[in-house]
């Protein structure tokens, strides 16, 4: 992987990832697709949609469908039918939101698998294998995400345990690495403390990763004290490596982590509510589900050149809601996914011609959160 | 609506159905969009699949949305955002199979929404308007489809029903109509009776409907008392218009019907199937869930050129379908309809080159029903 760093507009930052498997504007939004999947979608809507990466979860096709099959395909770029790149996380994460029976410590982490029950260990150097076997061109350290609230010394003890194994997924990495341009990311962790957040930075940077994304946000905590991580880290983060937030967020939070030189961010958001039947728009979300668009012939909306806005009406969408229709939420997403990206792009457009701040007070003011 | 009757191959016919909205190749299959969706499948999809016309269902669109809400959308064709044909049936099976409680006379059927219980009247009449409402370019009048096993007397008395209503239903339509080129089919009933069929086929003969269908089969009866009901009917009927026998079926039995001379037909198998993980293939169904896909690398069929088939393992859907993942039923549902869509369009081939017969047999031979 190879990072450009084409533009700055104050902090905020343009700039491109270059891969063998294709080129990625920053900052980027990544749609997930868990388990080898963007929910609803074919990896042809995807690239029709302009989405230039996506992020599956390392966690979730080590249960299902387990490594062996991925690796009967060559890895999952071919069993998912995408051929642009993928970052994967490394479980970390669904470690701690998603397994109720867990095991620490410095060596290993063993969890119950939430489909048969069956105990997991996941070790940096498991985490990187699979990584490898799933073929992904970003991967993510292996690292434990400290929960929230936290004392300072639960933070501490956390953080110091993401710290060695940051290096040993860094060292797992390096073994197992070929001739492939992949690339290999840290995570900061350090809950809301800034003197943590920045000692981990330190330390992190003192390990040659190609990028450094910052963990433990967006896990309940309010706007300001995310804000202020994020504003006590960015500066002091490297320029010529990307900054990646991690399962973060709303259009909102998307433009404040932009405006502070963030590059890449992912999330469930535009996906999942989409098959709630939630609809963001730019002035705001839209829930199709409710009565008063029974007989509503608008697009959901009306700047939009999606193919759902093209072609249907709310009162149709809500009608494929309200009878469960599959399509219903497929044409949320397309919608969602199209909006993301676009917004994306619009940030894009803003720093180039040097006006990401004024593009930033003009969406927030149209925007009902 | 013209039909035109291109050519025979002993009793198996090649022929199209003009529109302004587009040509029909026949023999054709319609796939099913009950609730003016076929499910998974966007219009794009459909077209990309070769559909020329599809079929929806008045009982279900007239519960939900209703006809209310489609007239704001000017009918059905813009509010699923489909500019081809439409078949739309009249609701009478439906009431059958759907409704628990009914009160039916010879001027109107009353029965139960399965929404919100509410009691609903169909007349003739009422279900012309609403075809009309729904800009139905096919549309059907409203019959009582005979349960089966039925008594003689049974049959007879259903089927005299079905004929006063099928004269009002064309007096209705005949009101109704407008300068679009819109047609109306005529049913045959008459339950598994020989003589009550033919005598059915008689009096709707007098009327001048632009097509008969078949109704009353696929209700339960073995192959041959179908067969024996076909056979006793298509040599009859006349030969310059279309012949469309309702909600069938599997390959099979597709083949056989057009062997007889059958011209159009519809069915929910390849849709439904596909979300019940039921692939259809030259040689038989293959049932994806099944663990011995688990690794299977090739696609669902050698053959198939499909989307799916071109793009996924049996080992990629197997793990959709393991996982709900929504895709996993698009992808069957892509396929099914590519095999039902290429299955007719080889028949319209084998037709074309005098060659059904042998056609017919090497299907049935390499296919495992």
């Amino acid at each position: 992987m190879r990072f450009e760093l084409l533009q700055q507009d104050d902090t905020s930052r343009l700039g491109k990832l270059h891969f063998l498997r294709g080129e990625i504007q920053t900052p980027v939004f990544m749609p997930v697709g868990t388990y080898g999947t963007v929910k609803t979608m074919t990896p042809d809507d995807l690239e029709s949609l302009g989405a230039e990466i996506i992020l599956s979860n390392t966690y979730h096709l080590m249960i299902r469908p387990g490594e062996e099959v991925i690796s009967s395909h060559q890895g999952l770029h071919q069993f998912m039918a995408w051929d642009r790149p993928i970052l994967t996380d490394s479980g970390g994460y669904q470690i701690w939101s998603l397994s109720t029976k867990r095991t620490i410590n410095d060596d290993f982490v063993e969890f119950d698998s939430p489909v048969n029950g069956d105990m997991i260990r996941l070790t940096p150097e498991i985490a990187m294998r699979i990584q490898k076997t799933l073929g992904s061109d970003i991967q993510m350290v292996l690292d434990e995400c400290t929960h929230y609230p936290a004392t300072k010394d639960e933070a501490y003890v956390s953080m110091k345990r993401s710290e060695k194994w940051a290096e040993k997924s860094f060292q797992a990495y390096e073994d197992l690495k070929d001739d492939s341009d992949s690339a290999i990311f840290g995570i900061i962790q350090g809950g809301m403390y800034s003197d943590l957040r920045l000692e981990n930075l330190d330390f992190l940077s003192s390990i040659d990763f190609d990028g450094l994304a910052i963990g433990g946000l967006s896990v309940g905590e309010p706007l300001a004290e995310r804000m202020e991580v994020l504003e006590t880290l960015l500066p002091q983060m490297t320029q010529d490596k990307p900054r990646y937030l991690m399962g973060l967020g709303k259009p909102i939070d998307i433009i404040k982590a932009v405006e502070v030189g963030v590059d890449m961010f992912d999330c469930v958001i535009p996906t999942r509510h989409a098959r709630n039947g939630q609809i963001y728009t730019h002035s705001g979300v839209l829930r199709i589900r409710n009565a008063q668009y029974t007989n509503d012939i608008k697009p959901f909306d009306e700047q939009c050149s999606c193919y759902s806005c093209k072609n249907f009406s709310r009162s149709y969408v809500r009608h494929l809601f309200n009878c469960n229709e599959i399509l219903g939420a497929r044409l949320a997403t397309i919608h969602n996914l199209y909006f993301y990206l676009g917004l994306m792009e619009n940030i894009r457009d803003a720093i180039s011609k040097h006006c990401f701040k004024e593009f930033a007070k003009s969406f927030i003011e149209n925007y009902q959160q």
